[in-house]
Order: C-alpha cells, then structure tokens, then sequence
C-alpha cells in the first residue's frame, strides 16, 4: 500500500430479500417532493414499481416521476431531468434501476442548481461540483457498473460521438442503496452477462497496475475466483440465489474506491469500449468484453509478471516448467474461454463497428497513462482491427 | 451472501507517510477541549506526541491529557477517564496509541455522558448506548485490533477475572483514523507478532463458519495470503514500509465488519484467549495463537470441507491424492509452522497459567454458537490442556 491515500464511502447498503424494507428507515431523512428516476418500464412489469410507490405514499411523498432512462443517458435526456427536477422542487432522487438509472439519478442531482452548462462543466470541462447536490438513494435491479457506492456517473452525447465518465466525490455518493439480489432474476441473459463482464473489467482494470506487493491484489484475486465460480452458475440458473447475490456484492466492492487503494489503475478498456459505445449505443459490458482479450494480449509483455500472478492465482495455471511468456498467454486463454462459455460479445463488429469507425473510435477515446503500456492512436487502431477479426 | 444484513461504516481513513496532516482537516469540525488519550508515554520516545500537540495547538484545542491506558484497558482506568472527560467538559477525544488506546477512547466516549455505572450497563448487561457520545479520532501506532474502524471496546475487570468486549454501532465508530505504516517500525517484535496474529485470528474467526458459497470467504482468503507473505517479510525487517503497510491495511478491513457479511461468524478463539487475559494480563494476540491450534485441531472434524479449502486456498496444498482429513491437516501444520516462523507463543503455561487455573478459565470464556462446533466445559479445558502441552 505505497503513497498517500484517503478512504472514506458514505454511502449505507441494505442487503437481501427483504432490504427493500430499508427505503422505509431512510426516507423519513429525506424532504417530501421526490423524483423517481426509472428506466424502460420493466420495473412496472415485475412489480417493483407497486412496491416502491407504495412505501413512498406510506412516508407520505409527492412523487414525481422521471422514466425512460435509457442504457447509455444521453445528454438530451440529463437536460430534460434537469427541468423536471427544478420543477417538482425536488428534496431527493430515488432511482429505481440499473447502473444507468443511478448514473443519471446523480448527473442530475449535481446538475438542478448547477447555473453553468452542466455537460459543458462537468463532463467536457471535468470540473467539480461546487453547488446544492441534491441527495439520491438507489434501489438496484441489476449488478454490474457498481454506481450504487460510488460517485461515477457516465452521460453520452450522440451529436459529438462523447461517452464520458466524471466520478464525483463522497457527497455525491448515493446515500443508501437497496440491494435485493431477486430483482436481478428477471434480467434479459444478454444485460445479466454484460453486468458481469462489466465488473470483471473493473477489477481487471484495477489489478493490471503497479508493480509493488499490494493487498488490493490479492482482495482482487478472490473477487475475481469469486465473480468466475458465480457467473458459471448464473448463466446456467439465472434464479440461483446464492451465485447472484455473491455477483451482486462482488459488484459493489469492484468499484466503490476500496480496491483502488494504491494502485495507479488503468481503465484504458472502458476508455476503449466507452468510445466504441458512443459509435453504437451498443451495450457497455459488450463493448468491454470485446475489446479485453485484443487489448490484454497487447500488453501482457509490458506487465509480464502479474499476467504471470493472474494465470496462477486466479485461474489455476500450474506454472512448472513453462516459460512467463507461456504461462500468461494460458491464463488469458482460460479467461477468454469462460468469456465465451457465459456468452460473452468477443468482437466489435458484432456490435455494429464498420471500419469506417475505427479511426473515429481511436481519436475519441481518452488515453490514460496508470497502466502498463501508455497506447498511442495506431495501437489502439490495431487493437480495434483485432477486435473486429475475432 | 445469504441472509439479510446492512453495511455502513462511516469512519474516514488517512493512510500513508503523510496522513497526520490529516488532523489539520478533522480538528476544526470538532469543539475546543480535546481529552489526548495514550499509553504508556512510548509516543513521546518517537516524536508522535509533540507532532500532535503542535498540530492540537495550531487548531487552537484545549488539551486535558489521559494518560497510561494499559495493554489491556481495566474497569478502574475507565473510571477516571470518565471523570477526567467530564471535569474537562470534553467535546472530543483524540486516541494516540494501539488498539487498547481505540478500545479505551471508545468506552469513554460512551460512558461520559452515562447514568448508570458504564462498566455493568456495556460490559456485564450488554446494554447500547443511548445517551451522548463524545466523537472519537484515531492516530493508530499499531496494527492489530481493527479498533480504528469499527465499535469494539474490551473492557477487563480484574477483581471478578472478566474480560469483556462490547461491540457497539456505527455511532461510536472513530470518525476518522490516522493510519501511518511508519509509526508501527518502534514496537517491539513481541507486540508486532502479537498484532499479526490478532489480524489473524480475527480473519479465521469468520472465516471458519458458515457452509454456503461467500464471497466474503474468498476476500478473506486475500487478506490471509497477503498477511501471511507481508509478515515474513516483517519479521525480518520492521522497517519494511511495504510490508508494514499491507498488514496495517489487512488489519483494518479484517474487523471493520466487511468480511463478517453473510457469516455467521466463530469467535470462541476470543473468547478463550479473552478469558486466559483476565487470568494472566498476557498480550491478547498470544493468548490467540496459544489457544489457535489446539482449537483448530479440535473443530477440524466438524468444518471438514472449510478446513480443505483453507489448505488449498491459502497455504497452497497440493489435494492430488490425499484424504480430506490429510489436507486440511497439511494446511494446519503450515499455518503452526508458520506461526513458530514468526515467533508467536504456542503454549498458554508460557504466558503464566497454571492447572489451578483451568477451570476458571473455561467457566469465564463465553461460548458463543456462531462456528463449526459448539463447544462445552470439558472441550475447552481439553483444548486448554492441550494448550498447556505445546
């Protein structure tokens, strides 16, 4: 644990089959006007909606209903919760969803008394928030972007070909989520296997990082042995409570900054993969699952020695006898062949890419220097082409 | 994860070389008398002291000094701290010290504002709090008791042999500790090697419980690998800042309530080793280590397929071939080899008890439900006896 850090997360988690209970021990903190943030409607399907509307007439709140958040918010839609959050004068966001909805519920919450352009000022711009946050609370019904305990949030602007991704601090932080792992049962295979590649690469793009003896890592690792055991067993039985609510947990802690503690981190495949999304509105965990292999067979050499550690530690490689080289490429093909067992996207072309994009897709995507090889515009070009050949 | 729970911990962490700076941004939230509680003036020796008190100074704090917190807090030290606390009109409490330092600095912290005798209503009737507490800081000097992140306090009363812990909840949690691997180089290796196997034991003691599939069990394996690895290389170099710094991090997260999720949680180790320190004031980690592999040993039987897993899972065991009870046995003798390795205590008659005092050793130790085997009067005496033996 080298260097100087600071760890503190806020936010209050409610765990299990009966944590929705929990919405009635936090609302009472919270003012009467509410906008509840949800997404396609599915929620209205499986009968969470009628719960939560429900506990919130029961805590006597005017609500205010902000649906259709799509997967990838666009910045249109961030402007259009803007005005009817302002509107409503609303005291709190609940955000009844996956990661998108959460995202959304706190770009919005930063955004209602921002007086600035709020895509200008905090996405192009990058620029912290220094006005009224309004406090959000999440009840989760999917694993995956870990935006329950963290402060990230991801808008795109189709009109610029932008995803961008600005992670807030602590006072944006959810202040409590629900987390029923049941409510993810429901979830279409595709989103369910994206979700679980999406914290995959979390870790991965947190564990591919530094060169000195780190607890973090080997937190990681069982994170890691944890996420592979369970997703073997959800794709095989969805309604596996147990593989689920371990996905769910792994889910959490992928991203909520503890496993980030001395690590200089990567995030090139989200950096990657957010571009490609912003050239296809194609699904997030996809576009991470078909950049990853191209991308890790790319610079296993610049960081030879974890992908060494990975192969053993992770995936079992019995190391004798055989060379680093041949030792790391094993434990990038078993972690390619259980990609492909769970379903997983291998290749961008099957997420609609033409090669007209690729240029496009390279120039757009940031290049960020806490990995193993700092990429330039022709390897990540060359990455893409890999991509595009799987 | 089976089972409901909810997660919070509201403590803010500084780590590094640099984290007393810290202080500069916690002092000013609180009120102007500050009780500066340490032990037994060893941070006096070391310049830790002078650096807080100039840096107290600067904040313009009024300082009321406790201190001589013993290794184990007594019942008759809480009393004055109690009255100290209160003629001082104390707004804050600022612990400068290892986990007995924490420990004590939250049973204060509780007990100030209390009406009834602290020790009877925390300690022997178990009651919460609800009255007042005084906000707690941390700057730890020691890793060990996860006492920096958490509501723990052990509180020992030696007129009546009862050593006792209370775990308290998030409101009495240190609102921020200082946690600079550096400060923990001066102690001796005695009390080093007793704080690796507290962080030890308090790792094992969750994690042999339960039989589902947990991702708790697989992070705990984590901590345990990265533990085991940081104190080899502590032992023979304590000024190692790498290795210090893994086990300081280890040591928080192994009892700030993370890992216990899920679980249901042992601690009969605790409880022995808590009722041997009532009986001999012994260093609470050797009264954990002379009690571990006796214990461990004994329970074997009863969590077979946890005990296998551990041998393969954290000490490596090749399984090829071998009977279940010859692995998980292998995987023992690994863990007592490499407890000889870094110099703990094997045997309770080496901390000072005698035969006489066995049977008022077990009837003290508190049986608790939670592992893999409850035990009876007989069984801890034998595992005492065996204790006396090693």
């Amino acid at each position: 644990m080298l260097g100087n850090f600071t760890y503190s997360n806020p936010t209050k988690l409610y765990f299990g089959k009966d944590s929705l209970n929990g919405l009635n021990e936090e609302l009472p903190k919270y003012g009467k006007n509410v906008l509840l943030v949800y997404g396609s409607g599915s929620i209205k399907k499986n009968g969470i909606y009628d719960e939560v509307i429900k506990i919130l007439k029961a805590n006597n709140k005017e609500i205010f209903e902000d649906a259709g958040v799509m997967p990838n918010p666009t910045v249109e839609k961030l402007y259009e919760g803007w005005l009817r959050a302002k509107k409503g004068n609303v005291d709190f966001i609940l955000a009844v969803g996956g990661g998108s909805v959460c995202d959304y519920a706190k770009a919005v919450s930063v955004s209602v008394y921002c007086e600035d352009d709020p895509w200008e000022k905090f996405f192009l711009r990058m620029e912290d928030v220094d006005n009224k946050i309004i406090p959000v609370g999440c009840v989760l019904t999917m694993a995956g972007t870990g935006s329950e305990m963290n402060g990230g949030t991801v808008i795109t602007n189709h009109d610029s070909k932008l995803k961008i991704g600005h992670v807030f601090g602590e006072n944006v932080f959810p202040k409590f989520s629900i987390m029923n792992p049941v409510y993810t049962f429901t979830l279409p295979k595709y989103q369910m296997t994206a979700g679980f590649f999406d914290i995959m690469s979390h870790i991965l793009e947190q564990y591919f990082s530094g060169t000195d003896d780190n607890t973090s890592d080997y937190i990681m690792e069982g994170l890691l042995k944890s996420l592979i055991h369970s997703s073997e067993i959800a794709v095989k039985k969805p309604d596996d409570y147990e593989a689920r609510s371990n996905i769910m947990w792994i889910s959490t802690w992928a991203l909520n900054t503890l496993i980030a503690k001395g690590k200089s981190t990567d995030w090139m495949v989200h950096m990657i993969g957010q571009s490609v999304g912003a050239y296809t509105d194609a699904t997030h965990g996809m576009t991470l699952s078909a950049i990853s292999i191209p991308y890790y067979k790319y610079i296993m050499p610049y960081g030879i020695e974890k992908f060494k550690r990975f192969a053993v530690n992770v995936w079992n490689i019995n190391a004798e006898g055989k060379s680093d080289v041949q030792i790391a490429n094993e434990g990038l093909a078993c972690m390619e062949k259980w990609m492909k067992e769970i379903g997983l996207v291998m290749s961008i072309k099957e997420l609609g890419v033409t090669e007209d994009m690729l240029d496009g897709i390279a120039k757009s995507s940031f290049i960020l220097e806490g990995g193993y090889k700092v990429l330039n515009h022709e390897e990540i070009i060359s990455i893409l082409k890999e991509s595009m050949k799987a």
